[in-house]
């Protein structure tokens, strides 16, 4: 009873003095000195805060120094059939796009230095030997890239914000990178239907910011959003936070312009909802990351954007009531719930041992949901939340809960789940996993993984266990689990437990061995578990189709 | 203020006279006897019952009564390459799925009746001369037919439930009818997630009634529910009436099975909403209108249904007006709203005209139109509606309203916009137009079409004049109006000053020649005004590369 109490006291009188008292959401403090930077980048409006703790472990010993991916996957080697590049195919591109900032030319000894950003990806993991970027300025300047690369034979990466992760957007070998930043215009905002019409070079959060200022909310959100762009986010069709409320990009993509290798310009800008002429063909590039074309421009219908936002926290005490809470929050709260996420004891532990600070609730629990409500009436749903809350407190599905009263306390909530894949790598490092499983069953292939480990003599407390210990959180709402095993080092044995059993775990419950971020070269051998081979012979089909010379983003995808 | 009182009374007082003393809705009374029939038919649960003014008029003079597609069409010649039908691939077949009901065999002289129903659509507009309808029972049988289909030549036309409006599903010649209405299991529901699995021949209000006793809405609805196949929905991109609220299926088709004509099983039945692993090919047979293979299984992602409905409908001085309504009620019904449908003040005429009964207003408007919000919280729903309600008339956007105070009355509301088709054919038939324009201008074209008939001389009051009068209605929240013009008599004047001028009226503003319809044979050789010469090729492509004998649903689509 005194939890409850203390719960209502928190929902019903406008305050609640546990979250008033949490540290600042910033601070990180006491971050050891190893963690120090990645925390740092991570606040950094220029490079991803969220989900950073999704991507994959690809079978190699990752490590924050940078090191080539030709040395990291051994086994590839480069196509012979592209052509090497020479000072003529870079003088036609000077030619075409006039000088610096429009072409990075690496084989000139002067700007080497300046092409390094374009050949890694943020976390350091992979690595590339591109020697020229070249950053179009128009649709028509990538139709005659591409034209000229495809008859020249050379191999090309697009790029985005470069905030991937799974190495979808570095080059292997030595392919041009495609850089498309300086596309970055609003062209235009229907503020009666919702219609936005932008350049695949914008990011995210300018585009978001552009529709809120009319009252619109961009229908996917991430923790990129302030680096990444559009054109990015809709070539591996990014999940986000709240595809719960706002669905999939395949839903709210309405229009594109895209250029095939060859040059030709799909031009497909429907700024309307309806249009059945014909097949959809901007679905395949709905996530084809970047291997049948290049996304140039793109229509998307922005919803609504509420103005009032709630966020609440609880302990739970077992899986089965968090789903219980989940069906509960889905019937209750319906069509105000914006997020639905998971986060299991072990991960609020290691979040508190890192970072220190006042825990959210007073006591620990083997599981805590963060939930989100937008809406157009803070009343209604404040009324609505607390209802809830009333419910799942009295009928014991939830053991405690607060919720913020303000937008600091919102942001405070949000970090105890934002936090964590920062504060896990604090021991070393982290193999981690962005899996889909029906919800079931989706916690169970933690313990099954933790008892593995365990079993193989590999976790514990002490410095000669690589493992530190295995957790799992993340979108719940969406059936999406991050499965993260924080370890002390990278370890073969560990990864022999871990690999092919977790794929071989998600087969068998015809999961997806990647939700959200893509098959890149991270994925690319594994797309047998969740695919079988009829559809990857059909894709291989598609690919053909539009990219004969295989020059789109090669050695990876499928 | 007499107006402002009136709606505030309805909506405050729990009671709205006006609505209370409507006519039953079902009545149709006073329908002449030349709209009779299909005035019953609009009301058979076996037929479709919305949206029937939407089928699109095909250059050619329709008539009630059936009469032969190669009739109507005498452009169309049967493609040599296919086989004819013979006895022995009629044996095959029978060996292969038993006798009745699994054949018809339109050969034998004693089932030629039994086979009519496959050959001709609802609205007696289609007449095919099939001497084959094959009902497989499960993927393998449709695998198999599929095959020996493509093997012999002999061509196929996938058919559902047959509620289609552009002829998509009734064969032109001799074409062997697949029909999918055996395949109708629903096979499984997560009332976690909301995914449901079933197979393609459910008929979608069965569907719907399965999910909806378990808390969820199918995400798609539409008059034809009552017999329509959740596989031709899909293989039609259905949109109906709450695509504002639950989205395209293109966002929640979540899985797939579908047959290749080569009789490859190509097994997407992915259950989950993330799975980012490869080309999303089954996006392609959403909206491919059968034409690169047959669907056989489908996962669809259910939403959270809404206990609580309301329905408002107003009288509007101008579309403008009715543009800022829509956004006021966006705006502030935000999460709630689940259809804004409009309907001119001519459609609201000429419904009164022939059915009689007492209108929901007193007045007469230029514009009405149909608001419905779903919510989880009845008390919530009426505060948000009723404080819009006070917003938009005291700022005098519209002029008069009533909102209904229960199923019945908003049963009787939805039916003067759902009354409108059957009504307006009541002079002698429709010319129709469903299209996609920018909101901006999208009741413009009612103007501009009715100003070159009246210009021609052919609008008037007398007999002499073929057409009685031009209206538009239709989904304001996806921008789609169904353009109609009511006739005395098909004529080919009015057809000239029709087309292309629509065509092209709606190519100028980028408009959607079939906004929710698809193409089928009617607005085949329309494409071109919604997609450029590029877009076609590459679908055509596409169609080759799954298709290359051509064997599924010739003569339509690209």
């Amino acid at each position: 009873m005194a939890t409850r109490a203390r719960l209502l006291r928190g929902v019903g009188n406008g305050r609640c003095s546990h979250v008033s008292s949490l540290v600042a959401p910033a601070a990180c403090r006491g971050l050891p000195k190893a963690t120090a930077r990645l925390a740092s980048a991570c606040r950094s409006s220029a490079l991803p805060t969220r989900c950073l703790g999704s991507r994959s472990f690809s079978g190699t010993s990752a490590s924050r120094a940078a090191k080539l991916t030709t040395d990291s996957y051994p086994g590839l080697t480069r196509d012979s059939r592209f052509s090497q590049l020479t000072p003529e195919h870079v003088a036609y591109f000077k030619q075409l796009l006039g000088q610096d900032p429009a072409v990075v030319d690496g084989i000139n000894a002067d700007a080497a230095a300046d092409i390094e950003p374009f050949n890694e990806d943020w976390m350091h993991k992979y690595k590339g030997q591109c020697r020229l970027v070249l950053k179009p300025g128009s649709t028509e300047e990538v139709s005659k890239i591409l034209r000229y690369c495809n008859e020249k034979m050379l191999a090309v990466v697009p790029q985005g914000g470069n905030t991937g992760l799974v190495g979808g957007s570095i080059p292997v070998f030595d392919e041009i990178v495609i850089s498309m930043g300086r596309m970055n215009t609003i062209h235009s905002f229907d503020e009666m239907s919702g219609s936005l019409v932008l350049d695949a070079g914008c990011i995210l959060e300018v585009a978001d910011q552009h529709v809120a200022e009319r009252g619109y909310i961009f229908p996917l959100d991430l923790g990129a959003k302030g680096s990444c762009h559009v054109g990015g986010n809709v070539s591996t069709n990014a999940g986000g936070l709240r595809l719960l409320r706002y669905g999939s990009l395949h839903g709210s993509v309405l229009g594109m312009e895209a250029v095939l290798p060859d040059g030709t310009v799909m031009n497909d800008m429907c700024t309307l909802r309806k249009n059945n002429t014909g097949y959809d063909l901007k679905q395949l590039f709905i996530g084809a990351e970047g291997t049948l074309g290049i996304i140039t421009k793109l229509v998307v219908q922005c919803a609504q954007r509420s103005p009032a936002v709630n966020v609440a926290l609880f302990g739970i005490e077992t899986y089965e009531k968090a789903q219980r809470a989940f069906r509960e929050a889905k019937l209750q709260l319906s069509e105000i719930l914006s997020a639905f996420e998971l986060m299991d004891g072990t991960s609020q532990r290691l979040v508190h041992q890192v970072r220190g600070g006042t825990k959210p609730l007073e006591n620990d629990y083997p599981f805590y949901c963060l939930i989100e409500t937008s809406g157009s009436n803070s009343e209604h749903d404040y009324e609505k939340l607390e209802k809830f809350l009333e419910d799942v407190m009295s009928n014991e599905v939830i053991a405690d809960g607060v919720v913020a009263q303000d937008a600091t306390q919102i942001k405070t909530l949000w970090s105890w789940r934002e936090g964590i894949t920062e504060c896990i790598g604090h021991w070393g490092g982290t193999y981690k996993y962005d899996v889909s499983i029906p919800l079931s069953e989706m916690y169970l292939i933690v313990h099954d993984v933790k008892a593995r480990l365990s079993e193989a003599g590999l976790l514990g407390e002490t410095d000669d266990h690589p493992v530190v210990d295995v957790l799992g959180y993340g979108h719940m709402g969406d059936s999406n689990l991050h499965l993260n095993i924080a370890v002390r080092r990278y370890d073969k044995e560990v990864e022999k437990v871990l690999e092919p059993y977790v794929y071989e775990w998600i087969e068998k419950r015809q999961g997806s061995i990647s939700a959200e971020h893509g098959l890149g070269l991270a994925k690319k051998n594994y797309i047998g578990y969740s695919r079988n081979e009829t559809m990857i012979g059909l894709m291989k089909q598609i690919k053909t189709l539009y990219d004969p010379n295989g020059i789109m983003n090669p050695y990876k995808y499928i």
